[in-house]
């Protein structure tokens, strides 16, 4: 049978695309990792996705689930292969604001949810930069974290329930709405951050939040990376863990953050080497009431901490925002950093995660091994400093591939000399395999391999991704 | 090769325990699932663990491996097979106050982990009746739960960093402290929970938290389980989640606990149908100030809403601990559980999760259907509310396999229409194993199965247990 053809007695004529039709599927956000599908189907319903990776099966068909392709390691690049778009599976079935989750589709825009959340007075607190293209699938698939993690964990910690297309296109229902649920292995988790080759997410229950009263938002200057640690463990032990976001830019990000988005205003009078930017969530009735982010108490405390540090010199500049305004100004800031980081080439991006306390130390020691590899280099980085997950991008002054993979072996040299990881978020895609094969445990490595091949022995799912060759 | 020799010289004569020295380790807590093994084998050391693991592959040798034995489904149970106990293996290797991480053997006991985590004023939270016994491989292979889960989580959430011995003996280091780690596929999760039939747990990285500078703890009596919910609601919302335990005894658990235990004391001067024991952890310095329990504003804040609950008539009686003593009681009284419920035979043990709110309607329909099936039955319950973990027991009027069956079928029916789980915190071991066949997705249990057979090929590491036959 006509692999096409079976494709639309599945979906329907209009719903496979082929030759120029896929082009608005061909560039993922990274421009790095075209794809060139043999088609592109885009299913409306989970039994859809079984009876497309059933006939893929049959026929041995490879296929690549995609969802808002905003990934930065080029997870869903499709070249020959089936492109699964999860586009039309973009329903939020429903929002439980008693138990506190919501039911959604593979295919649901983040901010989409973020908005319906927000009308029934909870949230759905990952956010990130992409968040208007993000789709639930992928920010699944990756495990993807983000700017409140630091409060609110990853993705595989927001995650009640899972739907799951496996490779032979049976549909394995884990949709769970419980917080306690020992009934066998951990699939759930074993299925979010696998990429798509394990299996094809297609549902998920969501764990809510409820949304706080009041936010206390902050750009801050410290003289040095540990009293910005000072400040957050003190915000933390204060409001027993309120601290929704901190995350730091040194003076070269907010240069370049200036230099792209030349309408912008610079954080502070001054010039700083470390700004930070700090939110801490309040809730009701005693942290603060709700109404405007700058009359409630949340806010008077934080200005209290920031004034006491200044006078100790362990802050030497802050801007608390007044209003909304002011705060989405601070939060546009760090919510373009994509923009901001991947706007020249040639260019070495690496997302790490390191000890809190070692981040100084590993911008200290880059600072040096980058003078040795490449005098004329420059770098960027951007980092959610509350986990100590850092985005180092270093831009080397001449385009030359020993160069740049010499680069990404010294940054994860320094890495994992301080205890940390050279994946942080972002997920190992095609990008960060040379970094898996050097740096993964074997052991673990060869673990994984023998799920894969276990559950999806034909190799039809997302193959090439996630594992070394 | 002779096994026992082998085994001998990888540990040691002293080391491998046969025929009547076996004594000690053929009863678990429950007393339900003797074991009578081949020998008992006590590594020092992960490299042992290793090696035994090699011999036993070579010779098609079924390993059990064993901590604290007090495991309430028969996880443990070795019958002419090897137990491989890790009680040797009792070091907390380092501490680590800034990082808060505890790296700690398998053969750490919960409680000691407790103790010195508390001379670092920090915590372990996990906590429940057995902690003095209970090993942390046995911790983690359970993703055991407990009173502190509505704050902290289960053993899973708790968990940064693992290393395991494969099936074939390969040791698996995935001993990270980070709090982001995208490398690949989710192993970690998928070993805790399994319960060592897909490797033994042999070391591990523990997240800590911050020692709550003051406790406020009360016994307190609510008209319904909603009321109780409205009182969880309200603390939560107004500490930010801040409760760190929110557990209910109905009267027959109380009456329960004075029959097992006459020298304890009734919680309220007039017997209630609804008695709950609520603490909830108060961190420095805005809550409270380090020091005596019962002088702190903690207190004062839970008292204040305690009493205008009361005016409500949302609550008929509450008792707020004074002094550590009080509150040690308080506990006491809850962590007796096991000693209470299983005092007695025939009975037949349910440990279920529901949504919060489905509690009450639980308890309503096993009065029906209980007194439908055996008009002369009785039950206790005990259960974490805040997380909607019921532990029902009910106690049959004749010991009939038949009808002790059908009273757990009976529950699960009731359980499942209720959008909950047959299995909670326990896990499945064997005596759980027809209610995973039942009623865990099919898909699932066989994606379970694909998953054993691929990392254990000739289903030596605990044999028979989680998966249904």
């Amino acid at each position: 049978m006509d692999l096409i053809a079976g494709l639309k007695d599945i979906v329907g004529d209009t719903q496979v695309l082929t030759g120029d039709a896929t082009a608005p599927y061909r560039d993922d956000w990274t421009k790095k990792f075209p794809s060139d599908p043999l088609c592109v189907v885009r299913p409306a319903t989970t039994d859809e996705v079984s009876a497309i990776v059933k006939l893929a099966a049959e026929t041995g068909t490879p296929v690549v689930p995609a969802s808002g392709r905003t990934g930065l390691t080029g997870g869903a690049q499709a070249n020959g292969q089936i492109l699964l778009s999860v586009e039309r599976m973009n329903k939020i079935r429903e929002i439980r604001p008693d138990a506190r989750t919501a039911i959604v589709e593979a295919g649901v825009i983040l901010s989409n949810l973020h908005e319906a959340c927000e009308a029934k007075n909870l949230v759905f607190p990952l956010t990130f930069g992409a968040k208007g293209s993000a789709m639930i699938g992928g920010v699944l698939s990756t495990n993807a974290g983000g700017s409140n993690v630091v409060r609110y964990g990853s993705t595989r910690g927001l995650c009640l329930g899972l739907e799951v297309v496996l490779a032979d296109g049976r549909v394995m229902n884990l949709m769970s709405e419980l917080h306690k649920d020992n009934s066998g292995y951990a699939l759930k988790d074993l299925f979010i951050g696998a990429e798509g080759t394990l299996g094809i997410i297609t549902a998920a229950v969501m764990k809510l939040s409820p949304k706080p009263a009041a936010y206390a938002t902050a750009m801050v200057a410290t003289p040095t990376l540990p009293d910005a640690l000072k400040l957050l463990n003190r915000l933390q032990i204060a409001t027993g863990g309120a601290v929704e976001a901190f995350e730091f830019m040194p003076r070269s990000y907010i240069e370049g953050h200036l230099a792209r988005f030349p309408d912008q205003r610079e954080p502070f009078d001054a010039p700083h080497d470390i700004n930070l930017m700090v939110e801490v969530g309040a809730l009701a009735p005693r942290d603060a009431t709700p109404g405007d982010v700058g009359s409630v108490p949340i806010v008077d405390y934080l200005e209290e901490v920031l004034a006491e540090m200044m006078e100790d010199g362990a802050v030497l500049d802050a801007v608390v925002a007044r209003n909304e305004a002011q705060r989405r100004e601070m939060w546009q800031r760090r919510e373009e950093a994509a923009q901001v980081t991947t706007g020249r080439l040639p260019l070495v991006n690496c997302d790490v995660a390191l000890p809190l306390d070692k981040v100084h130390v590993f911008l200290e020691r880059m600072e040096q091994v980058l003078a040795e590899l490449d005098a004329d280099a420059q770098w960027i980085c951007v980092s959610h400093l509350g986990d100590g997950n850092v985005h180092y991008t270093a831009y080397p002054s001449k385009k030359d591939p020993a160069l740049q993979d010499a680069l990404v072996e010294k940054v994860e040299d320094v890495v994992l000399s301080l205890g940390g990881s050279f994946s942080a978020e972002h997920g190992i895609g095609q990008y960060k395999k040379p970094s898996m094969a050097r740096r993964k445990n074997p052991v673990a490595i060869d673990v994984m391999r023998t799920i894969k091949a276990a559950l999806d022995p034909q190799n039809l799912l997302n193959p090439g991704k996630v594992l070394p060759d």
